[in-house]
């Protein structure tokens, strides 16, 4: 997390500012965010027709594809009123296949747009992009680094349903390693007292020593277990990524896991089970219905609207 | 056809309708829409802005490239001001590369829209699909099953030249055993009294049995001798299609044929061209002009309104 | 420039036309142009919500990639209401794929569209393309042959600059054979008196001889001597294009040649440096601060003004 140090704290005051890392946000930030987020809620869900960005164009560049948050973006940007300017891929298209920089691709997207959404494999290319332009960068995952809205549509579906961000149990299930879906929700729940963490997953795939503090716990297991670790924690809520094959290293049968209707039993009534998508076969779809299974019914949804939010705040339409 | 069998009749009411099959269209239901197309129609060409569908999102998801129906139903949505979340080719995309299920595809598409166009190569997807999810989708070809926009605006054209849909005369050329739109005009009309339908084609090539009733008969020549025939029958409607190479069997001859000047020669000055396009030497250019071929000129623009017409009626906003 | 010859001069009268070349402005109507752009920059700076273009349905069919051009025009479209029908690669779509001509598909895109936006790789494309709609077709690049809009944004950029458009030293640096941009140019400003061109090149890739005339010199050089004989010839504009790795022959130092801090010393105080962009490493990094490099400032904004210009212009909505 040292890559985006010099990214400025967001301290209440959203217009013109870069969001490259959830490190720029106080609780008071977050909250801000959600307040915004509830309001656009509203207005989606009562199909409110928005003006709000009419007359601003948002650019969207994303070096590698990613289905939902490219979607996500594009229509928050979209259902406000602005138009969009949109490269997928653009490493195939003419100027960045004839060598073009980051920053010159950055520097002509600015020519166009009023705020720019960037994703892109390399740590660090948010805050190299935020440094070539004199317009918002929102950073949409930066490789192995930051990804700051997944983060933020995390924290509100979890304000929504519990109330409080404080005072919870979290369990990460997978690969908190290299996981920065893990990261985030970590950085960004660790801001409010109370919470414990605890890392599910087998040997060797423990969150880094610099990500942690005294609040986070690691629970090495044979994931095969799962069930019965989770029913002795009894978390609040049950974070799952999958373990991507590359990361797999001797006994494979010791990281396979699966969540379903057994894990169901083992949960609290008010649990929650959290998922960024897509999911493969780490959930089983029957687990889908039940009503403590968020990731259809509620995270997706709040990306929309935490994106809404995002893009009004730093165009500086509300404040 | 009974891959669709379980999806709802309209019977008279659109609203929150998926539209899997013509088989759900009674001839009120088919009226319903090209009485709202042709409302679309003027509105359309009056350049008047719509916002019928403002605050509204729909999405596109078609897994099989097609330029026109992607192209028709992307400015349909626009057209009434919907915005829209398109995914081209999605199988190349991280999601479903990764894995993610048809289901889980549409779930998340869900959660962005209103309403989603699904065009994908296998019979039955739609209905998967529609199963799936809990707002409207409406089928834009699902493989060598049904693509009911098409019937739609085939049927709209036919019914805009010769002021009805009954008592009609109709030629197919090419490939009724295998070709979807032919099914479709086939399926649509027959719910007409009165019409005559003719399979040109040569052997094999035949409309399969189940499809078929005894208002259709088979005319199986040399394709070279198109022209004969077709004076023969002296058709309202000769309906074209390319027979694609995967069919041609054996003296391959027998299959070439072309609809060009001398066909004019044969036709009735009534009598209406049709092709749902791409042509490539099926029909020669000299035909264009002709003002019984209405390819370019009523059948394209025809599926902008009758797509038009689907997207309010399914979301409600005309009743 | 034959290739346009039958394309109709402009005369003062935009409405319908098709903008395939240069040729057809005169100098009135590129200062019509410029002065509606004059008011689109006004527009979109200060973040006007603009409906110039509610109602009607842009067509964008680009058979090459070109990030900018296309961004250009589409965000052009959008910005002044436009839907915008979007294809790009269509040689990789169903339809071409299929084997398509170019005057179907753009038949087909003439059906949902009130204008059309084309960039083919061969000369004398966009002229087929006019002549096979009866909409407006703009050439956004035809191959070697003309790209109009750059050529406009070009002039557009000097004017705002110098206030005029005779009268100026022009010196291109790089391929004057093949290089469209400096084609262009060199024709806009010819109509313009008292302006001199000079041809700043390595042996062989001279300025073709019917383009030019009397006020067009050669200075073969060295191109490691750039600096030196630009602060000789003391050109008001620099021009500047990349020399491709497929013209260079024989001794491959003399081809290459970098503009730089160094060059910055040999200028005047109220010259300026022009380049299309993308810039490779024939421009380094270190000249985009200084105010005489006006690539990121100025060129790439003002292709935005302008081509909203040109297509409110030829829509008929401004005259």
């Amino acid at each position: 997390m040292p890559i985006n140090d010099t990214i400025g704290k967001i301290s209440g005051n959203f217009k013109g500012k870069d969001i490259a890392s959830t490190d720029q946000f106080s609780p008071k930030d977050f909250e801000k965010v959600f307040s915004v987020a509830d309001e656009m809620k509203k207005d989606v869900q009562s199909h409110k027709p928005l003006s709000m960005l009419g007359g601003y164009a948002v650019g969207l560049m994303f070096f590698e594809p990613s289905t939902r948050t490219f979607s996500s973006f594009s229509s928050a940007a979209k259902r406000l009123g602005a138009v969009t300017i949109e490269h997928q891929n653009p490493a195939q298209s003419s100027s960045v296949a004839k060598g073009e920089t980051l920053e010159d691709s950055m520097r002509v997207l600015e020519a166009y747009s009023d705020a720019i959404v960037l994703r892109h494999p390399e740590a660090g290319s948010a805050k190299r992009a935020a440094d070539a332009v004199g317009i918002p960068v929102l950073n949409a995952g930066d490789g192995p680094n930051q990804h700051p809205s997944q983060t933020l549509l995390d924290l509100y579906t979890i304000l929504e349903i519990f109330g409080h961000l404080d005072n919870l149990k979290i369990a990460f299930v997978g690969d908190p390693l290299h996981y920065r879906v893990f990261h985030g929700q970590f950085s960004g729940l660790s801001q409010y007292g109370g919470n414990t963490f605890y890392g599910i997953s087998p040997k060797g795939l423990e969150m880094p020593k610099e990500y942690r503090n005294e609040s986070y716990q690691d629970v090495v297991i044979d994931m095969k277990d799962v069930n019965k670790t989770l029913g002795e924690i009894k978390p609040d809520i049950v974070s799952v990524g999958r373990i991507p094959k590359e990361y797999i290293s001797g006994d494979a049968s010791q990281y396979n896991f699966v969540i379903n209707a057994d894990t169901l039993k083992e949960l609290l009534p008010k649990s929650i089970i959290m998922h960024p998508l897509p999911r493969i076969d780490e959930i089983t779809t029957d687990v889908d219905a039940d009503p403590r299974a968020v990731y259809f019914s509620r995270q997706i949804r709040n990306g929309l609207y935490v994106r809404m939010a995002l893009l009004g705040l730093v165009l500086g339409k509300i404040s």
